[in-house]
């Protein structure tokens, strides 16, 4: 017996929107003294590729918030940074609307939730420093 | 007297989405006979550099209004177009989750835009095709 395969995969761009708003929230709930976060990094293995401390983390995770709860891009930073990426972009073959669309979304998609997951990570570390109960 | 230079651009992806799906209503409303779309394009300046038909395109469209609407990412065709491109990005020097979060929800706003036009364009074309005045 052949087994069913799902054709779709839930990734509701909205829900993964709220969801991260909501954990930056109770991020900025918790962590009353930002500043203890300095040269403090995540455990090794989910250290940020950048090696950004978690104060910068934390600025970090509040201006994607500010950005995905007001509508504005910010036209500075982002820019520079991805310039390079975006030359790819451009010299890829992918010319096709549709294709580039579902990359978008799903690229949104999947960089929202790993947001969401480092601004929970970010809350739990802040705790262990103070020493409050997970 | 230097000029003031806006730090943010109005870029609101929810109105984006709204506008897309709001064009593809009134596309779906003005065509009553997509067949007549076969082997047609829009003029050579406009027309999609994958050279489909404005049929294909009216299919794409739609189907790409109901993954608007619904949240459900369809599993199959995209997966395989956006191959390359997923390397690609795969591959990019950009590990920075904020670089990355802003040209994606920059390329699906302009990537909607885009959408949203084409949507626009086909209508007008089915228009011109029946002798509808526009």
């Amino acid at each position: 017996m052949q087994s069913v395969e799902p054709k779709h995969q839930k990734s509701c761009l909205t829900m993964a929107l709220a969801q991260y708003t909501s954990a930056v929230r109770n991020m900025e709930h918790t962590v009353m003294l930002p500043s203890l976060l300095r040269d403090v990094t995540l455990d090794e293995e989910s250290a940020m590729a950048d090696a950004k401390d978690l104060y910068e983390c934390y600025l970090m995770l509040k201006s994607i918030r500010n950005t995905v709860e007001s509508g504005l891009m910010p036209l500075d930073d982002w820019k520079t940074k991805s310039l390079h990426f975006t030359k790819e972009t451009q010299n890829s073959e992918i010319t096709d609307p549709e294709a580039i669309f579902y990359l978008h979304l799903k690229g949104l998609y999947s960089v929202l939730n790993n947001l969401t997951k480092k601004s929970q990570s970010l809350t739990k570390r802040y705790k262990d420093i103070i020493g409050l109960a997970n």
